[in-house]
């Protein structure tokens, strides 16, 4: 008795299992101090980015939240009002995002002044048609899409859009809906679209070639960080055909297409020049991060 | 649409939910270095305990393990031989518990030395009968009662029970099975009965007297130990009349009997005289924690 069926392993933006006779989606990601915020940077705020990123995964397999677990290992030092912040956190973004926090665990670090680590997992349903989108499926000829803009998410501490983005649930199921079977293949951008395009065409077998010009870029960003930065959580998905203009009032915007298998994974076309872009994506912290 | 419907909600071992209309239950714990492992201690074990400590929780319901989920967030400094570690830990406590982790994340602090964070998640369903046990339900005069033997479980580096012992999954469902409702709370012993005794007794409104001179003694445990040092993750329950002796092999020992609520929670009886027990649990790695 026990174990479970898994249905899509890890390597995708969250695990399938079958789990009491019926699909669920499960994933576990983390924020730690220093690396996912700036100092300054409310803990309520810290907070909703842990749990948004998680619900991300979600949009990025077009399954709808249920609920989510987090933990938090504070500093020895740390304050009574710091744990009160990161509760009250969860429990906006919770009702926000229709995914409360339904359990976990609060402990310390030996040490005053260790670094806060909060991990959350989320549990998610497919959506209404029971359709869960993967990263593999992309064929040559696909076009690569993206939602909202891109670049420049960071931003001063407190103030930056990887803090305050909506994830795009409602828009991956209004892109399964509208597209059906020309859906092949999504994934939700974290590490910057050229490496997460990458992950998609890794995982089909594909290459792809990223129009430069076409990107849409966020306010006061140039190509670069929409195409490297990261941190943007908007969806990146492989399409037999056109896209609609929009899902959800969120705009679509075709910026590459998918090629046969060649290197490198990632190519950029930048004034007509073709660049390796599959290493511009950015690690969250290290010293090429973006402003 | 999204969200889901809460049955056993926090505050018990874990949190019961109906998830695609089946209820599921779910529950996320951490483990801390330098508070919840000394050093020296291999982390293949270390892995164990993360993953063993949540499969205790899912005994502690009566659950059967479905998966797992992990994070883990490493020193800046961390080796490649460090995460393939916890990997294997995770691989084969996986397949020993029949929970596999099917997801996570491995991240990175940004200062060297930093203090590793593994958070992990556990997925359960309820056993053949549909019976949950929670912490509230114990009726005064029900017995109290603990499978295995209790104290000295933390040892040498690297040597300790709370290292290698094995959930309780099994016996909570036997006990369910012989018991039925006459198995009226349960929780997992891990932070001292005394402690835990409490948790019992406070969710269910009632108090709980222990006879120090009954508690099954770990070899070389006092019976300070074995009511307070912690770590012993064996089950403590609440039953309407005798136990059986044993249950899937693992003695079973009445140790006290719940009484009707009045103060303290948790009462001592040593040599014929009451002490307030209730604070002699220990908390993981504050300087009172037994040797």
């Amino acid at each position: 008795m026990g174990g479970v069926r898994v249905l899509v392993p890890p390597g995708d933006d969250m695990a399938l299992v079958e789990l009491a006779g019926r699909r669920v989606l499960c994933a576990a990601d983390q924020v730690i101090e220093h690396r996912h915020w700036d100092a300054g940077t409310p803990l309520e705020l810290v907070a909703r980015k842990a749990l948004a990123r998680n619900v991300s995964d979600i949009a990025a397999m077009a399954g709808v939240p249920s609920c989510a677990l987090a933990t938090a290992a504070f500093a020895a030092d740390a304050r009574e009002a710091d744990a009160e912040a990161i509760a009250e956190g969860f429990r906006r973004a919770g009702r926000e995002f229709r995914c409360p926090v339904v359990g976990g665990d609060v402990g310390m670090h030996a040490a005053a002044g260790a670094p806060l680590v909060i991990s959350v997992s989320v549990l998610a349903e497919p959506g209404p048609s029971g359709r869960v989108v993967t990263r593999a499926g992309a064929h040559p000829g696909d076009l690569l899409c993206v939602t909202g803009r891109l670049g420049n998410a960071w931003g001063a501490a407190g103030t930056g859009r990887h803090l305050s983005f909506v994830p795009r649930t409602a828009e991956a199921l209004e892109l399964v809906r509208i597209l059906g079977d020309r859906l092949h293949a999504m994934i939700d951008i974290s590490d910057g679209l050229a490496v997460d395009a990458r992950h998609l065409a890794q995982s089909s077998g594909c290459s792809v070639e990223v129009d430069a010009a076409a990107l849409p870029c966020a306010q006061g960003a140039a190509w670069q960080s929409a195409l490297g930065a990261g941190e943007d959580y908007e969806l990146a998905f492989a399409c037999e055909g056109m896209p609609p203009a929009e899902a959800c009032g969120t705009p679509v915007t075709v910026v590459g297409r998918f090629i046969d298998r060649q290197p490198p994974w990632v190519t950029a076309i930048v004034d007509g020049t073709r660049l390796d872009a599959g290493n511009l994506g950015w690690e969250h912290g290290l010293p090429e991060r973006a402003p």
